[in-house]
């Protein structure tokens, strides 16, 4: 999906959310399991046909279904083919992938998501450096999605760690850098905004306007609202821009909002109540 | 598989070789394709049968498994089933998946290949921190390799990066730190020696003695010899301990070394060069 396709979903849908599919076996309902060889596809499926007027974007984490071998890769590649079969319903996809290897790996990597699945997106981990983020770059329509600065507690231990110097605190030089500024940096020089976007956690709402002051134009998807903790309002008060600029993830709070029979119908409501403050943020901006 | 367990087959088999199973299928032998159903399984089964007494690990690289799909999972559940059911013959596997993801979705990934395909070990990307980690570490005899060094073009980009300055080179003081180096660092406080290892590429000599003062008694698994061109005489030298402490990695070289009928009789050939060379390292070392 080109960047001016996805902008244009934004204003249609007035929504710039995103559902992550993380189905854990153990956590859908468990009438599912006794009804559908299937559960898992059969939840992704419910779920979504229960939000799909609603978002934007769907993102599979493939942890969840690597955990189930290879009939959760199965479950994965039936959820994908249900959702290129509803084909009067655009929407992006992201698998949630994490991935990072050396070129020739890389390059499989990317055949596996954007070939043989046909994802728009992938994760990528930039750890390995350009030649493991390049492949994810080649392909026309196709985004790497790059972990920058991510929601979780461990964000603290590398991507902000700063230089380590024996003299004090006082006399670190203004213009030293943080990893996530250096890979966010390095990143913009390999892709552009129309095949790169970041990954940006809501829970460090503190860094947004730096973050958004390095990469005024690209795509952030931001995960972390929700069960995480972060603010909606904050972030897109600090880091919208006039095309929008944002994919905002929701997982638990909408997929698991219930467990009973109704849980596509619980999970549509939740949905619709992120997507109602996103309308809003939407309508301040002026970007319908 | 515990630390004396590998130290112990590394004595009896006097061979620290790992191969690398990046099995492509448009790389293996065509005539394997026409006459299997599963011709990716086929020809890791050959491999092995070929090379198990040589070697004391197997990697299957998880890029070249993904780009087929589900059936490409498949094929590497029934190379994990094989390998378990050759009961004399004790191996060391590692899952290179080099995955990382916030915790809840660690805990997944660690169940993927620790629990339900039994490998020994996962390679781990450290870029988000503790919590991504952690969950690598929490199973006895299990291990996390984390990739501290990589032997590809761009580990130039991060983890080589030096802290960024105003001021000429020249006032950089003495003990700023490279980024492998607070990785290895600060992965050494989360885990140890018995659960920890550290993925150090063989084109990096020039900085396998600093590596080995950080981590003196953790197992490195070095990529890189072979198709890469590192030097398995120089590595040996540079980083090798009392207890071996090595594990090395050629893939390419190996098992396509022909794409004839006998492509399993050369890949056995050339695994065994290598291992007469690890001999007579692990002689030196007087660790037999």
């Amino acid at each position: 999906m080109e960047k001016g396709q996805l902008i244009e979903l934004i204003r249609s849908k007035r929504s710039f959310l995103c559902v992550g599919l993380d189905t854990d076996p153990e956590k859908i309902p468990s009438w599912l399991k006794q009804e559908f060889e299937d559960p898992v596809f059969e939840f992704n499926r419910r779920i979504i046909d229960a939000t799909i007027d609603l978002v934007v974007a769907y993102k599979p984490n493939l942890a969840f279904y690597e955990s189930q071998g290879s009939s959760g890769w199965r479950s994965l590649e039936k959820t994908m083919d249900y959702l290129h079969s509803l084909k009067d319903q655009a929407v992006f996809t992201i698998a949630d992938a994490k991935r990072g290897d050396i070129g020739n790996s890389a390059i499989h990597y990317a055949r596996a998501f954007y070939d043989r699945m046909g994802f728009d997106s992938v994760t990528v981990n930039p750890y390995m450096g350009e030649d493991s983020v390049k492949p994810f770059l080649a392909n026309n329509g196709k985004w790497a999605i790059i972990l920058a600065l991510t929601s979780n507690s461990g964000s603290r231990d590398f991507q902000l760690q700063e230089p380590v110097f024996a003299e004090p605190a006082g006399s670190i030089p203004q213009n030293k850098k943080n990893l996530f500024e250096q890979v966010m940096e390095r990143c913009m020089q390999w892709g552009n905004e129309n095949n790169t976007m970041f990954v940006v956690g809501a829970t460090r709402t503190e860094l947004l306007t730096r973050l958004r002051e390095i990469a005024p134009h690209h795509f952030f998807l931001v995960p972390g609202v929700g069960t995480q903790g972060g603010s909606l309002r904050e972030v897109a008060e600090k880091a919208m821009t006039k095309e929008c600029g944002l994919i905002i993830n929701v997982s638990r709070k909408i997929i698991y909002a219930s467990s009973g029979k109704d849980f596509d119908k619980k999970a549509r409501q939740q949905a619709g109540l992120y997507k109602i403050q996103m309308e809003i943020l939407i309508r301040d901006k002026l970007i319908i």
